[in-house]
């Protein structure tokens, strides 16, 4: 059955993960001309990749080994160039389990910021759906464009500069509505309204005020209410000598998230 | 743009959750001839529902609302017949953002238990890719295959009763390699066969000993190690009384993780 | 040494903690004419305890052994009866190693509740300092006496029925001042001035709005400000399956605290 | 009432923490002689403070704010000189509640390190009772030794350099054995026959190996065996910006403890 397979050999064009150790990994492009890496492990003779597959190692001049690892979307987004708070993978992850995202949906998304969430959603709903997203400030915009070109998610996102709020936006179009800005319950009417019937909403609350005052906002025209925080630990196993890590990211945020409803349940009440 | 989308509507044949609250939800099929559903809330007459749209709400004879919410993958999971210790969405949420699991993509797993894994990679890798999941006990097997039914998933799973370790694998075929059974090490040359170059290697650990073991076992031959736990707690988000809540789930499992390096890095070090 | 010290023998009027295993303990106290105890196990002959010493053990009817174990301040407080959500060890723990509180030093509490954290720093003050704690309600303040009662700890206790902020307090004597109400800000101004210069006040948040209120109205006031959250997980240890434990208290309190300033810090900034 | 207390003044020779903000306080002695403490916000001129009271404050040549705090032991402890990994308050609090510490008792400990929890348990035995407390390293004996001087503990402990198992100890005597050793299963026979009847053993364990073999090692011999992990967060209280701080200490130690069976449970089973 593998011989039907393409061959995961690696070519000009192709980015690659460049791994030393779990600390010292590099994401590159293998360009034309472009022959040398320096790392302090010594220099990786890129010109050498191509040809070679991924999970293949080559040695540096220091012979120090470096394993190539295809870059997965994660790689994409945690190499990315990044001025905002970024969203970590346990979060992101959780957000698309939840929602059930999948190939062919559709997603908006108010606060591009670096382009994360934007990012790892537009590899789930491609290749037939798209994120559309929106981005206020001119220096998010222009990083966060560049950041989901180099992951190749360009084709499956469609930015805008501005806000969601004052956008026309497709209405009951939308599986997912992101909300990823200071203030997201002034959002809420507007992801009601380009939401499906049931579809999704998800907002990244960094303080328990936001969280809260989100909450009560979803109240009545959404269902499913959900308020949750993810906290992730690395473990180091060592034979005879396993432990937590030391050190750990106490809090990135809390997620707040709920289903919407076609009416607000109080004018259903009648 | 919404007009050439299809309508939301529901219709006989579809599962829909009937959600009165967090705590009461029910997930039902539709079906000919099948009319009242019972709840401690009233009655719910089944045959008004086709021709809503999910989202919409319906009332019991005791007049309380219920709201018609289209079913997720993780509604089918969280409402599946469990006869093992199921892992948790924070969890298989993880593993496939960690490994960039999408359409396409091929997964061979060890242990489909009650199936939740399998439905979950499944609902991720169809149309075009599948999940080959064994599974020795008898019991476990006919459960994780009408578990995957109700899910839809049927499709895109390939179910074997049997253990893996005794299996014909296609060599360097899939992009994932889950093991959840409680000698993942045991498998770890199966499954290192089993992937591409750099594909991930996933086991669910949990003991502690498990992970000191399966972790040490991968040195070598696989890359990346990364050994972590999730926790997930709910927060209770009512204004003025914002607060997490006072039951929570301790731990589910310690989870292992690699990429498949093509030869041991042992042996390259010559 | 060990000669001139007191036997540890166990006297009528002792109490004793019963142990069978860790989930079914009773709290005893050695009577004249009661003569026995009836568990699930069997029954205990209390007679035959007196002279026997903590550590020892005795068998019920049904040959299951008990071990006596002396109560500890905790015992008393974990069995003591309540009627309000209860301090947990973790947090009243650290509470008192924050403060350094000891023998002979002074609390003043306002919000008895149960007597949990009355009892737990009268047993750390004794023998010659003193907890003067306030209880507006009725029934927590009979319940608590009788809690404290049993502790032995109704010697180092001052119990008064009603808010800590009508009453007359002894100004710059106490070492502690415990707020554990729904709302320790109204009291800030009068735990400062009962506190000695540099004195610690601790308040209980359930919720993050307590908690960002009291720690807002702490500032100028009180310096060294710290709000944290303690979190308690036990471990199953068995040998090559240690794990966590499944179940876990998600949340209990925030706790605030922070020590006196003589005068706020903006009047001195002058 | 407070006249006849004794007023709070600091006098020469006292320890006084100088307090700026959370990040920067420092922990000093007033001799005679030493006049001013260099710090980045300023110099203070320490011969201004005795007769001042704790709590007052002072100001720096830069007019910056220092508040004068009473030392606790856990300041004491925290700036102390550590060579090794010292536990933390959230540890050493919870042992002290749970095994109820309190002034008059004896402390057996092997693995004196920095002599934090020296220090700690000393403070609450004081006056009366004392630690007895055993080092092997010569450089950390001797560190040790230094910081329970400073902290006022040295009349309340016995150091001695060497291991626990080869000295002679006072049988049935102490309250608390404290071992903080990378072995401690080692030490539990000398451990039971130091203890009282039904008194606590307490073992720090970083790893989870060492969790699994102490409580392993435990049984029979001891009772009432609990393995449970602590973990501490800060949040951050800001009016309208709540959130749990972003770093955290991911991992301490794993605590074990039980208390003292007289006679091991196996041999009373016969």
């Amino acid at each position: 059955m593998s011989d039907n397979h393409p061959p995961d050999s690696i070519s000009l064009g192709d980015r690659v993960v460049l791994y030393l150790d779990s600390r010292r990994t590099w994401l590159v492009q293998l360009k034309e001309g472009v022959g040398s890496f320096h790392t302090h492990a010594g220099i990786v003779d890129l010109k050498k990749i191509p040809g070679l597959k991924y999970g293949d190692s080559i040695e540096t001049t220091l012979r120090e080994k470096i394993i190539l690892l295809r870059p997965t979307i994660l790689d994409f987004i945690m190499k990315s160039e990044r001025r905002t708070q970024i969203v970590y993978p346990k979060d992101f992850a959780y957000i698309s389990a939840r929602s059930g995202l999948r190939s062919g949906e559709h997603v908006i998304e108010c606060g591009t910021g670096s382009g994360a969430l934007t990012t790892y959603f537009a590899s789930l709903v491609a290749p037939s759906g798209f994120v559309r997203t929106f981005e206020a400030r001119d220096d998010f915009f222009e990083i966060a464009g560049e950041n989901i070109e180099k992951a190749g998610m360009t084709s499956y996102t469609r930015m805008e500069k501005g806000n969601l709020l004052n956008a026309t936006i497709e209405e009951e179009f939308y599986d997912l509505a992101m909300l990823d800005t200071g203030d997201p319950w002034t959002l809420l009417e507007t992801a009601h309204k380009a939401l499906k019937g049931s579809g999704f909403v998800f907002c990244i609350c960094p303080t328990t005020n936001q969280l809260e005052n989100v909450a009560f906002a979803m109240e009545g025209k959404f269902a499913d209410i959900e308020c949750i925080e993810i906290m992730f630990r690395r473990m180091e196993a060592r034979v005879g000598k396993t432990r937590p890590s030391t050190r750990m990211i106490g809090h990135t945020c809390y997620l707040a998230s709920a289903r919407k409803v076609n009416s607000g349940l109080k004018t259903l009440n009648q």
